[in-house]
């Protein structure tokens, strides 16, 4: 879409472009009409064009002239002002704090801003924080809930598939004292692409279709940015259950979650009562949110109405029964799980209309 | 294998074998070698034969003369000491009265004598039951807790596919009064076939590929079932909270609970201690059950080890940072979930070895 | 993308836009910076909102204010200038006829108008051609090889899904006379989309999901096309061979083509050389086509490149050992092979850049 | 089955069980009522146990007492009489050299000892034979046509995946001089056991779902054996096109074969007299066939209907308007194009009856 008064393109840099997540993001900017992407890293495509790593957009605008190169900060500095992290924790950080000093606005995807609290940090990811200097200054990137700091922001640490969608449905109803935080039970259903493009056993085809499988039991690394979030909205520590299952599709997170209704919402003890609350926080934080679609308490979400794009979907039910919420989710893990999330906080920071380039 | 003092064959009917449960049901009593199987009904598949209708069974022993005929209960009692029904609910029910009063045997693989109590029947299933002077006779067919009752039994009710999957972890820790029956949560996840073999949009191929889904979102109907078991092993009217989840395989059910402890395993206070506990309650019930493999506090349960299989598998993890319980279980939903345990059953019934037929 | 000097937007209505390629029409045509989507018909949502029925459009421009109409072509005439007939064959010429008499511009993705000579309709759809009168205008839509024609076309008969895959690859070589047209044996396996979304059986996720089967042998409908263009690229009546299959995918189309090369190939009976002219005239073809990827002598295609875009992959081998020659294709069916190829040719009829709106 | 003058168990060992044919193969072997399996050889799982390995055997009747070993010559002699090779080419001649020598039947799965021809092996495998003078005696072990030789045999050399499913519809037609050999063209679509269980980017659940392609274009190594045993049954040297392709299933693979009929078969230019001939011919040489199941000219293959048990489908068309045969077979690579064809060889030399613990 044509912006008379929109602002210049950005030179874009994305490190570690060969994973899922990176080939994502390669696309979504190729088609980004305020973006020049100047260049790609990846040590193990270096020299090779855009086009003989991903076929798919060998066509697209910009495409036949990039090639991939070495990860070099020096060379990144030059050639962009904004780079985006595609690589593992631990890694991202190395390039972060080189990156951040020579000027260059760093969108990180890895988990290695995420958490405010390096001891944390340690007890999820098993190694010292690699950059605690740089923590004070990054902004846990949800763009629904924290627009103005993204605005402002140097460093952006965008948020994992799991912890997007099981905060954006949790976190208007504990913000409004709705539900009990203490009480949330996450089960979450994702596709194999979450688990990144790499040669392992467990994710060959035969090994995954015709399977499905929980892991990470009881205790997954994105648990520590979810109850970090959630706590910050509660006003107090909380710790929640998540179990995350591996299941046959290539993208999509289902995320189901039950938790109790809090004394507030119970007040007159009356379900109809219960569900319009609930419906109307929902609708209060999200109704002109334009990547959240609201199922209210009829519909249910299904993760083949938002892969490839940057929506989520939220439904609810209250069951009178047992006297509990639940609430659904579904979105692309590695769109508003991943690069699309990450786009839209670009899009945030630079004052491009949020939805520019996420349209499908 | 040769059982040199095995009791005599037993004649068995499928009526309606043309679903998936119906299928499978064929195929296993077709490689058992204690039963010829005299009559199968369909009226959509009436005159065709099993070999027409079923080309992988056509070389199967016994598969070369036998055609579908249409349901009749006399022919039925001619031909048959024990019938499967494998039809859907209510219509099972019209099927069962002639044929129990005939003298036949009948283990009805739908919901119509599960639940003991005709208003329940009524609340979830939508109509009056069909036959209500027969549910005191019925027994429920969870072989592991209802060997005896089986061994007696003129008309068995083998459990749904979601029941199976729940009742086998949660029954040995209620009765031992491990956890709190009605803090369990269950989140299921199912294959495809187990929405039978009907011709609806939103089992298309198209459709459920690349997709995941919530449904029957907060009272399935099987929630009849599965509390009325609950209750009667805790002692007191229960209710608890699950949802199933439609998902891109063909067979398998995955079942993930949550739950609190209960005081008396809280007593010291010592994950370890609460850990050998379940441990040693699970293992007590199920060590010399055949068909259940206990994959203790270490192993994750995965569907791809059971499918095509009547086994179940069973796992589970305390979470100390929240003081609760996930137990995790696996079974074929078509198996184990269906006509497997119905087999299993018909063993029971019949002084058969349990495993008979049922070793793959 | 801003277009200066673009040609006013036009009005555009799609007819039949609940299955498959009316679904993916109108989510191409909603992003198309060039297209007013002004009316949507369908007997079955008449009176739904586009975004209740694909919820993945909801939020796209336009999408809010779209609901679907009864099909009635007077109410179309008016409200669109150009329509889009995703309908069944024979149906779809019964809309044809008035809309065309009304001045509306009609591009066809059904068979109706593709076969020139009603006696071949007859013969491949089994019944009199309902509106042989129109036959004459129609153009048969392959833009690569008719812009001309699609330039002045009142009525456009877009190309079916096989048919793309196979007479993209054959025509250049058949045009230069560089292979022998009635020895090329296609081999085509497309994803269930194929099929359409019909409540049958055999489309089940459970009857297609692991498994694969040929079907349509040895005469399946698209053969009325791919030999009448065939023979008219030939000079003359040419019969080929053609095997479909389905293969569990939403989407793609690889068909695998074996053709003995021409005597003028073969002049100097060198391996090289054939490879050299077979290269040179897929190049001197396509080269500048933007929805026509070569991969030549040493790549391979893969529906997953190209599956969600308008493009086309082919490759190419000479086998020396048997003196064939084997070219492969790829394709996404619903978009190269239906809804993609169907906006191309708008896109030429009116005068757009033909890439618009079809980058990804 | 009980066999009452059954001949004595035969004590068995698998070289390599940790693929996907070594894992079919023991569970085969598992469930074969006149097979010891005493030694199960594996570097990568020395140690485990067999239900540790693979849970889903736990169970099996003599699984609990089995543990993997290293793979050691000496030990196997020890334990086994008779070997299956579950190895990758060249290392399984490795040990057939030492196992023959030391008295051991051996049942290769690899292709070491399918080409007669130690220069035909070097150019399709690229290597040296290395034991080029066990090839006399190798028995190329396609049960249906070497019945004899296989009694007498002390290695065989059990087929490939897809030359069992070109072979066994060809023989027959090439045997009786109704097709031209060299005519043929085989295109195959195979599931993705068939690469192996090797942890490879391109076999990964995200890069193969979704996903169909071609590959090993234009000379596949398996066209070595196909074309040796095809030139057996012409009595002259005969090279054919075949054209692999990979789909998104776990098993199974489904050969499309197109070939012109001989001059014989068309003597009388009569389409019903060639049908007439080829369905005779198959008759002839399969109606007594246990796992070769006929569906002549009307019937269609489908992998479903063969995955999981040892049977191959074929059927045939006659296209009047092309002149051509098509003729379609489909079956389980893992069972009747691996690990069931070799037990069914197993039985024919140990004078089982040959569908023993092959019924499904």
């Amino acid at each position: 879409m044509h912006q008379d008064t929109c602002p210049a393109k950005v030179k874009v840099a994305v490190i570690g472009a060969s994973g899922y997540s990176g080939e994502e993001l390669v696309k979504l900017l190729l088609l980004h009409p305020q973006v020049d992407l100047t260049a790609l890293t990846s040590r193990q495509y270096e020299g090779k064009s855009l086009g003989e790593v991903f076929p798919k957009f060998a066509n697209l605008p910009g495409a036949k002239e990039l090639s991939f190169i070495a990860p070099d900060t020096d060379k990144i500095l030059e050639l962009a002002e904004l780079a985006f992290l595609a690589l593992p924790h631990g890694v991202a950080a190395e390039f972060a704090a080189p990156l951040c000093a020579g000027g260059c606005l760093v969108i990180d995807l890895s988990a290695d801003f995420r958490i405010h609290d390096p001891v944390v940090y340690k007890e999820f990811y098993g190694a010292d924080h690699p950059a605690p200097e740089l923590l004070e200054q990054a902004v846990y990137g949800l763009p629904e809930w924290r627009r103005d700091a993204i605005k402002q922001a140097k460093l952006i640490a965008s948020p994992g598939c799991y912890p997007t969608s099981i905060l954006l449905p949790c976190l208007p109803l504990i913000k409004e004292d709705l539900i009990q935080p203490s009480t949330i039970i996450a089960n979450s259903l994702s596709g194999v692409s979450g688990a990144g493009r790499k040669a392992d056993i467990p994710y060959l085809y035969v090994e995954c279709n015709e399977s499905v499988r929980p892991y990470g039991v009881p205790k997954h690394r994105h648990l520590s940015e979810i109850e970090q979030e959630i706590s910050l909205a509660a006003g107090c520590k909380t710790v929640i259950q998540f179990t995350p299952h591996l299941i046959p599709v290539n993208r999509g997170i289902l995320t189901t979650l039950t938790m109790a209704p809090s004394e507030k919402a119970m007040a007159n003890n009356h379900a109809a009562s219960i569900i319009e609350q609930v419906d109307a926080c929902l609708k209060k934080a999200y109704e002109n949110e334009p990547f959240v679609r609201l199922l209210g308490a009829k519909g249910l979400p299904d993760t083949k109405h938002v892969v490839g794009t940057n929506n989520i979907e939220i439904a609810f039910r209250y069951d009178e029964r047992t006297g509990r919420l639940i609430v659904m989710s579904a979105e692309d893990n590695l769109v508003k799980g991943a690069s699309g999330q990450a786009i839209q906080s670009m899009n945030i920071l630079r004052g491009f209309p949020e939805t520019t380039g996420l349209m499908l």
